[in-house]
């Protein structure tokens, strides 16, 4: 499945949120990451982002597609993406 | 078409984008929006979004998919929705 996550969290958790995404998925944005991940992937990935966060605090959007290819994406000026892709 | 949008965006000029998108789209996190909208609502807040960001050092990722069905979307921690809908 195709997946976009993004977060709006504390600055003292930050870090810790985004590295352990940066596993998983590739940077896009500022607070954005995307990329194609498994079902498992994506379980075990959200049971540790909900173990990093302060659930009263901090928010995480995770949305996802099935077939990647029903997902359109358009950049309206400067693209941000990382090149290192996947780790 | 169901649309979200995600942006970095330089502060001085974040006010006025945040305004444009809210007249089209709902608020569900720091800087994110989402919510249903036609091709031609879409082609004119895009036409907006780059008369108004700066394009290059601003970034505007605009994600659609046809069919809002396609789309699964989960909240981990805080929901951030704004209640005031579309305006």
């Amino acid at each position: 499945m195709y997946v976009i996550i993004t977060y709006d969290i504390g600055v003292e958790r930050i870090d810790a949120v985004r590295i352990t995404i940066k596993q998983y998925l590739n940077w896009v944005q500022n607070s954005v990451f995307e990329g194609q991940m498994s079902v498992s992937d994506l379980a075990e990935l959200k049971s540790k982002i909900n173990g990093l966060i302060d659930i009263a605090k901090d928010s995480v959007l995770v949305f996802t597609v099935n077939n990647p290819k029903w997902l359109e994406k358009n950049v309206i000026g400067a693209s941000r993406s990382s090149t290192d892709n996947i780790i």
